[in-house]
């Protein structure tokens, strides 16, 4: 039997049905009926039912966005760094191997190559870094497990939801049996108020970058199969192979569900920050050569980004005349 | 035999002293012998060592003062809040009884009887407050154990340091055989970074307020009796009795002391945050008759300045000429 928490969340509902898909045999823990919070309580819970796998992805991801975790700082802090630090404890003592659902939004921008040097390139949509991706693809590196979070506490500045689940990984880096699975902009065609692509279609103007991101079920679902062929434990970014700028998603989204309105982008940093945004926003690229290396499968980014969009569902069609 | 962490500390070190005078066996734990912050390690030793008492005296107040806190995230959650809640685990599955070094400053201000309501006052310095505690003292209580932290994350503002006591202390509330010791700017008479009365002669402008404090031998004594004497579990506040204004410790030390600097106050909140200061204050009063209910004496607050003065190291005397 599989533990799962945070069954009722945008990842932890994408689980749920992952393992009904599965036919995996799996108990969907509620906090109202068992406050796994508590260490004592989920011991008991582990130790009398013996679950052969468990799954955190319960966390606080801030509503109606991450700028809402830097004044919650008791519910991003309890949600993203005491929780799983309280479940790492607990599956140590019961033997127990689990999964956390963590996130790449730790890293902030990529690896450039320059003059025969690697170096950070935050603006990942100024027109040096878009002009060296068109040109020199070759010459750009996402962050692989290796590198430290650069979007983090320990590395100011940083979002403080950011800042939570960099802290955590730590943590957990000195505990066992687990795996760190690294989402990032997670997206699907089931609109959704967490969707990136929902996101992006509704915000009023957009932000300019480079990113890799997830689709949601590609992502819970190769959760699902590095554990199921016993993968080795420890972090994994899960973001799908490559990467995208904002506006190659807002031409893939004008391209297929042709919207009645425009898109219009911020003209840089000032401009964005300048609006009323409080958190710094994390935009990286990732490398996945560790995922794929344990023969996991995921689709490319434009792939998964083209099918979601495909299967968007439609405004109902005027009534023929 | 007790465990003793942080015993390098200000407080871990009066801990060790104390233990010392009353000759009880303890075994100080060094994180460079001993990675107590991974819960294995400290699992463990706890398992193979079996102390009767584990005392946590470790903890990340800032360098050189509380504004430290600020900028050091990660460390300060990893040492207020992550450390504690380890132990909180790791004593939960050993059935070890265990004492945590908490602090008063997750409160500002006090409560004042106006117009038959009791109300939180937080300008402890203002005219008011003062002609209140000059005429009226019966109409100014401090905080007891049952008032929840108002100066904490879920109450914001609050300052980093602040916010991170008070999770733990949330944190630690889940949790069973436990002591919460809240001390309040220790001080005595040594000379030392972390002694308020070092701080007093050593800033060159002071902020005006009321507070309650603690005489750190004082303290951790009455840390031990309260294990000794084997009273209930829980929060206790640990201020030496009463609270005494910045001005006023001033006057005692200018009487007592004789110093030839002048002291120069802020004229109020303005001034002071205006002055480079990153974190928000506490300042508070707080309300000891929980433990003194125990039958432990602490002395009153200006007894115990008095003495810490008294005592003070003076400057070598002049020679006679």
């Amino acid at each position: 039997m599989i533990a799962l928490l945070g069954a009722s969340g945008y990842i932890g509902s994408a689980f749920a049905e992952a393992l009904e898909e599965r036919g995996w045999e799996f108990v969907a823990l509620s906090r109202a009926q068992l406050d796994y919070t508590r260490f004592p309580v989920l011991l008991k819970f582990l130790r009398e039912n013996k679950p052969a796998f468990l799954i955190n992805a319960a966390g606080f991801a801030g509503k109606p966005n991450v700028d809402a975790c830097e004044a919650a700082r008791s519910e991003t802090l309890e949600g993203n760094v005491l929780l799983p630090v309280t479940i790492a404890h607990a599956c140590e003592i019961t033997g127990t191997p689990w999964g956390h659902v963590s996130s790449g939004c730790i890293y902030n921008g990529a690896k450039v190559l320059r003059d025969g040097q690697w170096e950070i390139e935050t603006d990942l949509g100024g027109s040096a870094f878009r002009k060296l991706r068109r040109e020199h693809r070759e010459n750009i590196r996402g962050f692989d497990e290796t590198d430290a979070p650069n979007f983090s506490f320990t590395r100011p500045p940083c979002s403080f939801y950011s800042g939570s689940k960099a802290l955590a990984e730590e943590a957990l880096g000195q505990v066992g049996r687990c795996y760190i699975w690294r989402v990032r902009m997670p997206f699907d065609e089931h609109d959704n108020r967490r969707n990136y692509l929902t996101k992006l279609q509704r915000y009023s103007k957009l932000y300019e970058s480079t990113n890799s991101i997830s689709h949601r079920g590609d992502f819970v679902r190769a959760c699902l199969s590095l554990w199921d062929r016993r993968g080795p434990f420890g972090i994994y970014n899960m973001t799908n192979p490559g990467d995208v700028t904002t506006s190659e998603v807002v031409q893939m989204i004008q391209r297929v569900l042709q919207p009645e309105r425009k898109f219009e982008f911020f003209s840089g940093d000032k401009d964005f920050y300048g609006s009323g945004v409080q958190a710094m926003r994390s935009n990286c690229i990732l490398e996945v050569g560790k995922l794929l290396g344990t023969g996991i499968r995921m689709r490319p980014v434009t792939e998964a980004l083209a099918d979601s969009l495909k299967h968007w569902p439609r405004k109902p069609a005027l009534q023929a005349a």
